[in-house]
């Protein structure tokens, strides 16, 4: 009997959740999230002040080891922050993998700065940094002390790599061409928290690094987002644009620039506070499910899970299959397999270089990202699936 | 003796409040709040999609009246968007009361539009209709049917009325602007829940009407926002470009437009339910208290409390004393004594056109503004205050 690779998928993935239909991924609220929302409906501060945003701030401080951490409305705002205080501004380009969430190329959008998109690598997922510096070195020359893109003449101001479903690109070699190229360089960090390179958390790397706690995210505030820097004092401008540009007076509004209401509210924070107690269980859920998968398709041939790359410690946020490039024409028998037998998946979206408003933005060529666009499906992947170890 | 202003100020909100300390504006929580909050948590639906958000949209547009509602994340988000749909582009200029909140000017920046201020009037605190047809016959031209500054030569495409503290503008007589000068207008209804002008809902007359839910308003979602419109379509197209312009499928990620994460997570939807059903008794409470500030300021000379203008209902959001004209240089003085004294005031904003980032805007002649920036001092007008009648 031929082998049917959707039908396998199914039942391997069912090995280890179970028959019960599942969600991609759910939010789990096993702590001290009604205490904490109480004590916030309690106190009347539900909203842009209270204690819980500082708390929040600091408890994601100390967890990453960032010198600074801004907690804001959600990771689009603190992508779109992060540029403005790169100096991404109209008519710069920004350097972004063609296969990321619409929100990385919508922030440099915010701008009115163009995305110019570059390739992915098969281990993380994320920006290709070998092929990005054979690219940059072909396409682009300094002038003043400015990398210039010579077929359109435009500055590229920055790169935004993206740890890919939690697995940590390769961001010291990102590091280096931003080193040499004159980049900044904004880790979107929205998928990675929790996620390591050589034990150092994503998004402190760069100039600044982003977080998302939406409500699909390792941890959750509903909606929300933070900003992480080493840098005290663009931390500090952070905390000022995202709160309207207010100065400080006991009673007057004099705002000093063009500011956002990007405000986590502190009924928001307090979720954050109890979710983030409960982080290293999650961790470690999520681990143990990786492991979980990987063993029961060990021996479903055609397709395999992707692992944290060397030297990395991935959150695996999304449990994330990979099939063979001879398999990549079943993926879409394997979305509906899973799907109608209640277990949700999804393809990885769609190329940014595809979408209409985007159609026309600068790119590289994109063999990896067009080919891991046909063959990555991610799987039911909350931390609370899989059999609980002794 | 002479009489003393300051301290006169303090024993008549005293009279009224009584001598604890207090702020200017707290929300109450008396209601469904926990229990909803608590049903949110349980159900997992914390975030962008669940039930409270499309409730909520609902209990909105049935209680303004307007055909659709559209939860945002906040005002300011709120008001972006109005002006991104009413087709505000870059190099345009939107006619703003110079006398607002920062959040009116700083989304027509977002759009790259130009703020261009124009002047208030006593009687609503808000945009003088008079003055403002006046100003614009004298200043602006018609040409291919769009209403040109013939100063700057660019096309004035709005105006965003604001119906300050809650009290109502002189809508009808915008409206007749509008209409004359091919203007759209959006009415920035933050402060103006459960305001109505002929008994109709303030926000519901101009193309689209923005409100705020921030933690200060008369009902909080801790930070929230809403667009109002009349016009099916519009509402549809809020919605699609206010939760990133994905395009409805199983599991594909497809957007076909540059949109924005403006989505008001499912909890903090479910507070706002739960406030909107206190929303009529808030309102009782807060009208009370200005009947009761009214009669404690009668025998107070130089100073009174700002009524809705004749034909209005305001929601009496935030109290508000005008000192006349002759004790306006004592403004700074009230302040100092109802702070010292435990009791939270503050003056109005700084206009628009002294911030550093708008000093350069187009600008009509702004006597009253100026006047009333002198004058204007909020006190104490939680719904909660005043002695409840039997």
């Amino acid at each position: 009997m031929p082998s049917n690779l959707p039908q396998d998928i199914v039942l391997a993935i069912k090995s280890v959740v179970g028959d019960a239909p599942l969600a991609l991924h759910e939010p789990r609220f096993n702590g001290n999230e009604w205490t904490y929302l109480k004590e916030c409906l309690d106190s009347t501060f539900v909203s842009s002040v209270g204690k819980f945003v500082d708390r929040f701030e600091d408890d994601l401080a100390n967890f990453t080891g960032a010198r600074r951490a801004v907690a804001v409305v959600n990771g689009t705002a603190a992508l779109h922050v992060s540029l403005l205080l790169a100096g991404v501004k109209s008519g710069d380009e920004v350097l972004l993998p063609a296969l990321t969430f619409i929100a990385t190329a919508n922030a440099v959008a915010y701008c009115q700065a163009t995305p110019h998109f570059v390739d992915s690598e098969d281990r993380s997922l994320g920006m290709d940094a070998v092929a990005l510096r054979d690219y940059l070195s072909g396409t682009t020359e300094m002038r003043s002390g400015q990398c210039i893109n010579r077929g359109t003449g435009c500055v590229i101001r920055a790169m935004v790599p993206m740890h890919t479903f939690g697995h940590p690109v390769d961001i010291d070699a990102l590091l280096a061409i931003a080193y040499d190229f004159h980049l900044h360089l904004i880790e979107d960090a929205a998928e990675s928290l929790g996620s390591t390179v050589a034990g150092r958390h994503t998004g402190t790397f760069g100039l600044m690094g982003t977080l998302s706690f939406n409500g699909n995210k390792t941890i959750t505030t509903g909606g929300g987002g933070a900003i992480l820097t080493n840098d005290i004092e663009l931390g500090k401008r952070a905390k000022h644009i995202t709160t309207t540009a207010k100065l400080p007076h006991r009673w007057h509004f004099v705002h000093d620039e063009v500011g956002y209401n990007y405000r986590l509210p502190n009924l928001n924070a307090a979720l954050g506070c109890a979710q983030l107690e409960q982080l290293p269980d999650f961790l470690r859920n999520k681990r143990r499910l990786f492991e979980q998968y990987q063993a029961a398709f060990a021996e479903v041939h055609g397709v395999h899970l992707v692992a944290e790359p060397a030297g990395c410690r991935s959150n695996y946020w999304l449990q994330t299959l990979l099939l063979d490039e001879s398999h990549a024409d079943q993926r879409d028998a394997v979305l509906a397999a899973t799907n109608d037998a209640g277990l949700m998946t999804r393809p990885i979206w769609a190329l940014m270089n595809r979408l209409p408003m985007y159609a026309n933005a600068p790119k590289a060529p994109l063999p990896v990202a067009e080919s891991l666009e046909q063959r990555v499906i991610n799987i039911p992947s909350s931390s609370g699936l899989g059999s609980v170890a002794p």
